[in-house]
């Protein structure tokens, strides 16, 4: 009987075990059946775009994170595909930040492009996974949203594609229950112009916390600071801005930190305190608890879940990497699955996964966390067919993007990279990101000139 | 053996269970045993504040809905538990609308008296219900949040007590996800003065659009405008008010109704638009679905599950009655579980809910509402030994309350009236509410005078 395969979610990470066993079925090998199931009513994960914050219409936690005018805050040609260029997908040579829609399309391109929409089952959410050690299968409870009823199938691999930047990190300070302003997480950010002529507190030191503030800036915030519990960020930021230590409490709109200091008129503090790996539809038994880190626990490769490796993560770690990241893992777990690559058994798969673990916990900055996740993804792609990425390249440009921010936290989205698959340098934007206020995937692709004309 | 129930929920509804059953104890009847899952980390359902919104600490949808400053709607009389009335808790008389804190207190009181935080597991989530017809169990699994361990057990009945107005029900609205300002439920409000200063639009036109608005107002709001889908409140608004119909685009900050009007930078939108029955642990077969009414469909006695009435709903149905209607339905489904009272079969049960849903369905106005809950809840009230509760006096309160909301909607708050129990007239309070800005309960129960002296 064909094999079974459920995969939860049809993000990046989804799409990309979609696209492997696509690939190879194009190359005239039999592959499994696929399944996918999709909370939302369309793929892209985080980069399929949603207004709503909160529950959605069908009362489930909205997956969104992302917000309006999101940039890419990695050079797109970090994240290429290898088997699918940007030049490929647009026509054209294209500037090496877009807007998140532009990333959404090419994203989506691909798997067009593929034919694997057949596979993907929109509004289901997935409820429960349980393994069945007599009849070696999964029992997947799925719910379909809009005819508003239960299914349970059987599958023999189940992929874990839900993304882990989604479940937001709210840690609790004192006196925040009573600020008189608004707080919010990261994760429900939606619109910087709400933020004008205010004075945002953001809590963090990392991602979100660098650009939701720079967001709120170029809309018109009149002042930021930012509270960190590590590290300040140490940018050269405008003079409006200023960094913190941690907050120690809120009283009405005044925020008190660690060295003493205060922050008067505070009209929202926003909580960039990242995300939890959360996975409520995971027994015991199969749920990876771990914090965001470049190498979980317990995954073999990154990917198997060591006591049962019919159960695959795909993106569960931290990310430099992503998009092909996400490919060379698919890839690996495909030929697993096909039976082209061998798993060692379970001592020797955590023994190999702890040393992986040991060398990210030795590890000391940027660059180092940038070359061990280029390691990762070399080791992958080495085994398998997909097209060789020149992750040595990709790891310069990661380190180049690297000091680029620390020349100009506004000005980083300026600058051009060349492509790793086709050698074409970007072209400049015809907007510097600080003046380009539309974000639209019209607005990106065409000059003003031509906008205008259109 | 003992006979095992589980009830879902440590709100209002949850509680009326465990006392309840807790009664019967005391007067040297048998009960099984009763275990009480509530995710929250403490009793009281929505009057159990929480400052956070969307998601929890452990990834859980934030169950409150109510927000500072939020004062009972309706007159305290009306909700008074038979067995324990304001005057017991409190020691003397307290004004008619307390702050929600006040009513928390009071929920709480005697259920501590009472004794029953032994059969509570807080931070429990029930994750799935299921039947087994064969060994008339069912089997509940939850969620340890702490431990993060699912638990499974079983038992011969359960008691759904999750609420319904925490899952919000949000419409969508042409251009809403391009509105350059703030979208929220009211699930998701929090804190008023957050709007001073600023023009909000509430969609919807009921409890909750009527009350947030008129906090907002009372904590600086600049601008009200209402929209509505079936008609307007009518309620004489201050001047910075206006009711419109329904929103039918929004462009930027400007909003356009279905009459042709506009209303121009709005500032925030806050969809004041209800909320869903939801119960996603329960399966298909065992689930309600309904829209907030007075009498949900299939449900006998408006609280057995027909089809499978060891499953039983408290507080399912919309509300003019609160906190002693849940206490007449706990008394009379304990009654059902005891044996001492038996159901019809399920065509009986089916005929007699029908009645019930259609006379609903002729209900013209408040009033018509109004008594029929007082008759729903006589009924329960008159089966079982829950103390005699003077239904014909709370209706003639629900009602002089509706004239006076009409007669004032920012000073019906002000009002006074008598406890159907103990027939002592509450006390005027203090401050008029408008003025009343401090909502704690230690305003609210002192003098001014008395707390400056403290
Ligand atoms: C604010 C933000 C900005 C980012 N910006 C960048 C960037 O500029 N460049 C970059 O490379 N990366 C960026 N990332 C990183 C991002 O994690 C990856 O780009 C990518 O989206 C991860 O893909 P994924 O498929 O693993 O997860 P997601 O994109 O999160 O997709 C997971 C999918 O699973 C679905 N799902 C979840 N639960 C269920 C369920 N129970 N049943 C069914 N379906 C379910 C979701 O609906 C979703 O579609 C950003 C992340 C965030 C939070
Ligand atoms: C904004 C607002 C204001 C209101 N004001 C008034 C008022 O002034 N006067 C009045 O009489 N009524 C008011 N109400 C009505 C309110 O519904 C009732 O007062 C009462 O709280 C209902 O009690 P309940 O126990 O049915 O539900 P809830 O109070 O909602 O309690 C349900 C409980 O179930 C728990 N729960 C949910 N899911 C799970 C799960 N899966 N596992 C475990 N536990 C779970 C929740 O955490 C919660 O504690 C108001 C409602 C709202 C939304
Ligand atoms: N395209 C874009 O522009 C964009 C924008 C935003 C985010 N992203 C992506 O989104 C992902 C998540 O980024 P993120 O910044 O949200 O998460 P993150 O990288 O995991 O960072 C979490 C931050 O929260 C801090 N933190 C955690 N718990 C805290 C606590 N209790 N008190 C104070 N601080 C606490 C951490 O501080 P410590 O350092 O002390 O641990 C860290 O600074 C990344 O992949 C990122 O690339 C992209
Ligand atoms: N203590 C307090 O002060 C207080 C404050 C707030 C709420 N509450 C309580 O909370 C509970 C819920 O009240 P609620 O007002 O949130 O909900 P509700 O009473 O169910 O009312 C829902 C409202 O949303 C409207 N609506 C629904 N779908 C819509 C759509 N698609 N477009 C436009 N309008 C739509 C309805 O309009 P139609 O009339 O057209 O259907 C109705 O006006 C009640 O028990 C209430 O007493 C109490």
């Amino acid at each position: 009987m064909t094999k079974r395969i459920a995969v939860i979610g049809a993000g990046p990470s989804g799409l990309a075990v979609l696209r492997a066993f696509e690939s190879a079925r194009a190359k005239g090998t039999e592959v499994p059946e696929v399944v996918c199931y999709e909370k939302q009513e369309n793929w892209g994960g985080l980069w399929n775009y949603t207004w709503r914050t909160g529950l959605d219409e069908f009362g489930e936690p909205v997956h969104g994170s992302m917000y309006r005018y999101l940039w890419s805050n990695g050079p797109k040609e970090c994240l290429e595909f290898a088997d699918y260029s940007f030049e490929e997908h647009f026509g054209r040579p294209i500037p090496s930040y877009p807007p998140r829609a532009v990333l959404h399309d090419y994203i989506a391109g691909r798997v067009e492009k593929s034919g694997v929409r057949k596979y993907c089952k929109f509004n289901h959410a997935v409820r429960d996974v349980e393994w069945d050690a007599e009849t070696e299968k999964f029992t997947v409870q799925v719910k379909d949203l809009v005819a508003k009823k239960h299914l349970s199938e059987e599958f023999d691999y189940v992929f874990v594609c839900n993304g882990h930047f989604s479940t937001p990190n709210v840690p609790v300070f004192e006196g925040v229950e009573k600020f008189l302003g608004r707080v919010l997480h990261a994760h429900d950010f939606r619109c910087a112009d709400e933020f004008a002529g205010k004075h945002v507190l953001l809590i963090g030191s990392s991602y979100s916390a660098e650009d939701i503030a720079t967001q709120c800036h170029k809309y018109g915030a009149k002042q930021i600071t930012f509270s960190y519990r590590t590290k300040p960020m140490g940018f050269e930021w405008p003079e409006s801005f200023s960094e913190r230590p941690l907050l120690t409490k809120v009283v009405g709109k005044t925020c008190y930190f660690k060295d003493g200091s205060t922050a008067e008129n505070v009209d929202a503090i926003i909580f960039c305190t990242g995300y939890l790996n959360h996975y409520p539809f995971l027994p015991d038994d199969l749920r990876l608890e771990t914090r965001n880190r470049l190498f979980p626990p317990n995954l073999y490769k990154g990917i198997f879940w060591e006591p049962n490796p019919r159960l695959m993560y795909i993106g569960a770690q931290d990310q430099f990497y992503t998009f092909n990241m996400f490919d060379a893992q698919a890839w690996y777990a495909r030929d697993v699955v096909l039976g082209r690559i061998a798993l060692p058994d379970q001592t020797a798969m955590h023994a190999d996964s702890e040393s992986w673990v040991r060398r990210e916990e030795a590890l000391e900055d940027a660059e180092q966390m940038i070359d061990f996740q280029t390691d990762y993804v070399r080791e992958l792609i080495e085994a398998t067919d997909y097209p060789r990425l020149d992750v040595d390249e990709v790891a310069r440009l990661f380190k180049e993007w690297e000091h680029h921010k620390v020349e100009g936290i506004l000005t980083y989205r300026n600058r051009s990279y060349p492509s790793t698959l086709t050698g074409t340098v970007a072209p400049v934007h015809h907007t510097p990101w600080m003046e380009a206020l539309d974000d639209s995937l019209e607005a990106f692709l065409n000059q003003p000139s031509q906008q205008a004309a259109e």
